[in-house]
């Protein structure tokens, strides 16, 4: 044979950071996605689905002197005879795109605007293990009103919505805090210096890590970390730290307490004072609404990185336990966060618009949700009817047929026939729980085989036959009672 | 006063050809399509999901030597030290991901692997009037079977998806050709030149606008379009043009007598008569599987212009009819399309891998749910709850928390509530049906006051109170009797 020339061939392959999701995963994300949408309605809140793409300048990320501005999104410029299209990128969030579609649509929209949505985002950033550069985000935002009774309805949805996708009420809690408390906090420190301000909010940050022992370290001249690295400190007295710690320490064991211990910490800060009676107002509005602490809590160690927040600040967290890396117990941590941000809408406008918020992580929800079993999805195959004889395709499909008119998921062998060995492999491959097999006597005696196919690996995985003698593995049933009796053994099985 | 420095504000604009989709909308292609895929589903095609990004090179559109390759695609390369990233892109369609997606997995993906996925695909071409540069496709492919069983189960999917989502059987058909037949045609003509041969099937793809003598003047000299312009002919003689005027018109008024035209069209040509031999089978399997031609039709005018399709091809028309732009009736037209391809997966691994599938247009089936009145989507608002003292907001709540516990979608308004009109307004633009008031004087008596808006609606409308006596459109209830009256009330205006 002659040698053929070799061609390059393309890598099958995804790009760097991105996966497919098969079957099961797909039809969980698309279930978890449409109750979490039926809570979201049921608040009032309606759908918005903008595009995957928006402008650059839309987006407002970056620096008009950045000359390829993918700094962490994907971005590319239109073409355009002069070389000056637009800039275009993808979302890399669902909070940008409101913003400026409320910006865009507000005389059509009515104010308040509730809405939510849901879909991939994507982020120009270097993948890792477990982290994807396009992953779902599922937001519910309230645009035009600044009352902290729409701050309270968000964390209340958020309740609601975890209990309705699977988490028992007892494994998750909403915490609560308000980024002006913080802001008074700060004031009363009298710090002036914008990093200095910058560095004591990451220190509170780690709060959750390092302990209030570690916060005061780190206040102060550093620390040691766990890993043997020092970690320098912010560079503040003790007594310029106090307001901080008593700040992060003031959770008490209910509301009344822990409004009483903030106050005592933002002192006169008048910002501080107005954040703190907020606090009040949502506590008073959950506990009419009959969310009690159990469920949603004020909790002055939640910060939430981003900066855009400038009120109440709020994180869902799955309390219930799992196993680190290390085998060691922790909590399952936070599946969604938000916040108030009033200045979004106003970069378009000139205007100030009041917004609040929350995103659920969906990939976070549902793994959340697979490790507690709460995951249901049927992920049964179809009835497969086998091809004893290629010539008579259309028997078998007459057979499939009538059983999906009945709504049974079934199909015929569309592989190769010859190998009945390899039919059976492959009903096994599709988790089949049923295979259907007519050769020439079964169609002479006008009757089909009937393979149990999920009573045959329960015998195959117990390797024996007499505890299972009741039931056959095999059997043969008249073509005329097809429907019936496959749907009869489908019953059977599910028992 | 003093000036402020005027800044540059970013334009709230989608990009060029994106749009934004609203409520009902959303959730209108949401139910669509999970109808959809309950139909694929129980013909045992398993959900795929893979990324918006794929590698240019496994999209495979782009000439090497293109210096950015995004021709018809977005595409942007990687950053990377030595300029000399990756070129990504955004999918163009569903199939080529498939194509990918079945070469990267085919050692743990079952053969033949019947997958459908739905989700967003981009096009970098101009947008024009109700051409959007991001819209939905829906398909359903089965890779590994070469089979035309697989073929036909593709097309009775079609007709059973039409029916499942609301579109009347004798409102569409599913018509199916060969391209082999149409081989076999060009076969017996002799045309070797392959400009011409890409001419004659342009030609025949006019057919459904120039009917038979159109197309036996474009095989010829030429012909006087409706516009005036003269378009060129291919310039075959009449004799030359007979088969492909003979295939052209060979439906006949059954499928035997179709397929006896066929066979007469295609002489001796070998590939010809294998087409015609698989249009056949197809015929029989459907007939068995209980479709008709009244669903599922052999014509030989479809041609699909896609040039990588290898065997059977299918088109799903909607036949009741629309007006055109100018009024004219006209039948709705194509909704879905697809055919057997039997080289994409080869590019990849060298090996030919026999497939098939269909792409539906959800936008398009959309669009004729939405004239046939088939898209009966809940466009009711929330129950609004009025707020009449702003520092009862907690009572408010407590009213809308039961309601919502009650499964009854409700709010509290979080406007300003200073005008009581402008929360009647926001009701009236929320489409609520109803609005409960609780002032001073109803709440000492333990009262609530309902507002009827939908039968406000039918009295502003008619302007006549009269005929509506007998149902308040405003009326007084305890509040304890708040979630059952409520109730009542809607399943009233729902009647």
């Amino acid at each position: 044979m002659a040698k053929q020339k070799k061609t390059q061939r393309p890598k099958a392959q995804t790009p760097k950071g991105f996966r497919d999701y098969f079957g099961a995963e797909v039809a969980q994300r698309t279930e978890m996605l449409r109750v979490i949408a039926g809570v979201y309605h049921r608040y009032g809140f309606e759908a918005l689905e903008s595009a995957a793409v928006e402008t650059v300048e839309a987006l407002g990320k970056f620096l008009p002197d950045v000359d390829r501005p993918n700094e962490g999104v994907f971005a590319w410029q239109e073409e355009d005879e002069n070389d000056n299209g637009d800039w275009l990128a993808l979302r890399y969030d669902l909070t940008a795109p409101l913003a400026r579609v409320f910006a865009q649509h507000r005389n059509d929209l009515p104010t308040p605007y509730r809405r939510f949505a849901m879909g991939p985002v994507w982020r120009n950033e270097k993948p890792g293990p477990g982290r994807f550069r396009q992953f779902y985000q599922c937001d519910a935002d309230t645009v035009g009103s600044g009352n902290v009774a729409a701050d309270a309805e968000i964390c209340a949805m958020l309740a609601d919505t975890l209990e309705a996708v699977g988490i028992d009420r007892g494994d998750y809690v909403v915490r609560i805090n308000n980024r002006k408390v913080l802001n008074g906090v700060l004031e009363v420190m009298g710090l002036s210096d914008d990093d200095q301000k910058a560095n004591v909010l990451r220190t509170i940050d780690k709060f959750d890590k390092v302990g209030e022992s570690g916060v005061r370290e780190l206040l102060g001249k550093g620390r040691l970390d766990a890993s043997g690295a020092y970690i320098d400190g912010v560079g503040l007295s003790d007594a310029q730290a106090e307001p901080v710690v008593a700040f992060l320490t003031s959770k008490a064991d209910n509301t009344a307490g822990t409004l009483a211990n903030l106050r005592a910490a933002i002192g006169d800060s008048e910002v501080g004072a107005k954040g703190v009676e907020e606090l009040q107002s949502m506590a008073d509005l959950l506990a009419a609404g009959g969310y009690g602490p159990d469920r949603i809590v004020i909790d002055p160690s939640v910060v939430r990185g981003l900066g855009y927040y400038t009120g109440p600040v709020f994180e869902a967290e799955l309390t219930f336990e799992i196993k680190d890396d290390k085998g060691r117990p922790r909590s399952f941590g936070s599946v969604a966060g938000g916040g108030r941000y009033d200045d979004l809408v106003k970069r378009f406008t000139g205007q100030e618009v009041p917004a609040t918020g929350i995103s659920i992580g969906v990939d976070r929800l549902l793994a959340a949700l697979h490790m507690k079993g709460r995951l249901d999805t049927d992920t049964t195959g179809p009835v497969v009817v086998t091809v004893m004889d290629k010539h008579r395709m259309a028997d078998y499909q007459a057979i499939v047929s009538e059983l999906r008119n009945a709504g049974i998921r079934a199909e015929v062998y569309l592989g190769n026939p010859k190998s009945f060995g390899n039919q059976l492999k492959y009903a096994d491959q599709r988790n089949s729980p049923i295979a259907i097999i007519q050769g020439g006597d079964e169609l002479e005696a006008g009757t089909l085989q009937v393979k149990d196919l999920i009573l045959g690996a329960k015998i195959a995985e117990t390797a024996s036959q007499e505890e299972w003698s009741e039931r056959p593995q095999q059997f043969e049933i008249p073509r005329a009672e097809l429907v019936e009796r496959i749907k009869a053994l489908l019953d059977e099985q599910n028992q």
